[in-house]
């Protein structure tokens, strides 16, 4: 095989393709028999009613997909109250991401998140050339000051997610209101978690152009394996987005789960009832422990460990157990894991390898007995 | 709502994504009465053994599918013969192909087609900016000058479709071994209609790093709805293109069927003689009543239409009894249509409306007897 062809080939590619190379990370899957508790699933499946409507569409899988998602929009149009050519269909909100990031950003243009935020971004932004900058928010409303006259005030566009990711916080509608408002900038708002949320921000969405939400139905709507998301915007910016958009991005079973979603969402009541008890359990219970949990927002919590070891170790010890869950490295969270709401199961097995593993440490006052029993924001 | 803001936001986009907008379609999708021999799907349904793995992935759907398509990859690199690392796997063959050209292409770059050849790419190409270069090739081997010194000589990759769409023809391995031999440009060899033909080249990728080989399931394997397709190529270059795909661009779906097909490929032995047998019927029927019809080497036949009208005529008259066929405009294709083989059902319902359409126009000699009945090309 001639090298110097191959390298012809690979000089037409731009650095973007190689930067990423760790990107990928083509490990194994995780064994079945872990408690899988480090990606913010919902534990449950789809509710009878849905499971028939996909398993219906597998028998017209022969057949192309809708063109333009045209079935799937004009359900989420008619039950989001906006107009089909406000919304935007995509292979989960992660392909929306991503076009937002290949629509907005040329090399060497600018791209702003709310810190601690949902760490993908860094990773788009880095593929497309782009700088990437942090605003630090560690109250509960926005740094409106960094945001509109700081170097944020050049990026192309400003993510914001509600209630945040791995941090579980909400910030009020009106909060966000404001930075759509005074911003030029176009405002991603991801609420990828917003029906675990006491608000959202879709009402927003006929008053400024320059918002743009995205949400997913693989949180709350135990659909992550389906791929379904949506934007809402502006009819000529979502446009622009639909132009540049793969052609057949989803597949029939994935316009089947969503449109039947969108039909039956008084489905997931019982589901979502589940998730806001387990949360309050799970907090109390890991505060007993001597964790210090953010209080959620979520179907996660972000949860300080005991003084003494760092998040990446007890996400170590945890999986040595078969408990998986998130950690990350930076942005002041070294000392924390996130933990995703999953079954009473997998998080009675979760408790009890936490309590184990506090026991071991033999920490003085954290043994269950709860003298640091008080919840307190990492942020 | 601020329409300055809206023009803020609107002017960070690059003129590629205005350029497109009468891409999406949006039209309302046809009528399930519709005899739908137009996009060259595969009529039947899946083997009940794949029926049943997809079901099956249907309960795990609340995980997230595979990191990087890993288990689908794995499973396409013990069926092709390849290592996992020069495989992609993309939703449909159609991802693939906008990957390539987000990869390898910046405005004002060049990419060239062996014309007549898939319209898609044309979009492709104006989408990024690219200027597409149509090379005609009229005989059934390529046009080695225009390709190794002519204007191609400078594209960032050449595009060869084989069999080709929309005519149906099917070029020697050796023929195309030589291009690859000869050019240092990247060759996009589509091989989406392979499994009706005599022939691959698959058996090329260990010898060539500048070909990258395009292959789907929505043809020979009745999945289109599903979105299954595979890139074989170098794996540095596969690589590359992996690191800037969406993350989780399959579903669970795409994943379990795509891996069940690869297992179970016997299956489709019935099929497969069934659209070799159709296209065979329907070439004589037509050839009888009047059109020109290019021997196909894929699920489809180009037919020349009787004198006396264009193909565009044909395709409104056919659609007026229901029937759904291919017309492309432009490339010396005016006076043809393209007809999907369908089932034995659909086609005889097309052949019937055909006839009567014959019968209607009174052209001499064509009204079945077989005055011009020997198949020719257009090419």
């Amino acid at each position: 095989m001639s090298d110097a062809k191959l390298q012809a080939v690979l000089s037409s590619l731009p650095q973007g393709t190689r930067q990423l190379d760790a990107l990928p990370s083509n490990g194994p899957a995780p064994d079945k028999s872990f408690v899988k508790l480090n990606t913010n699933e919902n534990p449950f499946p789809l509710p009878p009613i849905i499971m028939q409507s996909a398993v219906a569409a597998l028998n017209r899988q022969y057949l192309y997909p809708d063109d333009d998602n045209i079935s799937l929009r004009e359900a989420a149009s008619s039950t989001y109250g906006v107009s089909t050519d406000q919304v935007i269909a995509g292979n989960g909100s992660s392909e929306l991401l991503g076009l937002i990031y290949r629509a907005f950003l040329a090399p060497g243009d600018k791209v702003a998140m709310i810190s601690p935020g949902f760490s993908f971004n860094r990773k788009l932004a880095m593929l497309h050339g782009a700088e990437f900058l942090e605003i630090g928010c560690q109250t509960h409303s926005l740094p409106m000051e960094q945001l509109l006259s700081g170097p944020a005030k050049d990026a192309k566009f400003i993510l914001v997610a509600n209630p945040n990711n791995p941090t579980g916080t909400f910030l009020s509608i009106s909060n966000i209101e404001r930075l759509v408002a005074q911003s030029d900038r176009l405002v991603v708002l991801d609420e990828a978690y917003v029906d675990f949320a006491p608000d959202h921000g879709l009402r927003l969405i006929n008053r400024y152009s320059n918002l743009l939400i995205l949400r997913t139905f693989s949180k709350s709507y135990a659909a992550a394996g389906i791929r379904v998301g949506f934007g809402f915007g502006h009819p000529e910016i979502i446009g622009r987005l639909r132009n540049i958009q793969n052609v057949f991005n989803m597949n029939v079973i994935g316009h089947a789960v969503g449109i039947s979603v969108l039909a039956h969402r008084g489905a997931y009541a019982e589901n979502h009832k589940h998730i806001r008890h387990e949360r309050q359990r799970v907090t109390a219970a890991l505060s007993q422990l001597g964790f210090s949990v953010t209080p959620s927002h979520a179907n996660f919590l972000l949860a300080r460990v005991p003084a003494g070891q760092d998040g990446s170790w007890w996400q170590a010890a945890l999986e040595r157990q078969k408990i998986l869950v998130a950690y990350f490295p930076d942005n002041g969270l070294e000392h924390c894991i996130r933990v995703s709401i999953g079954t009473k199961e997998q998080l009675d097995a979760f408790l009890a390898a936490a309590r184990d593993i506090v026991g071991s440490l033999n920490i003085p006052g954290t043994t269950g007995r709860g003298a640091s029993g008080s919840a307190r924001s990492v942020r």
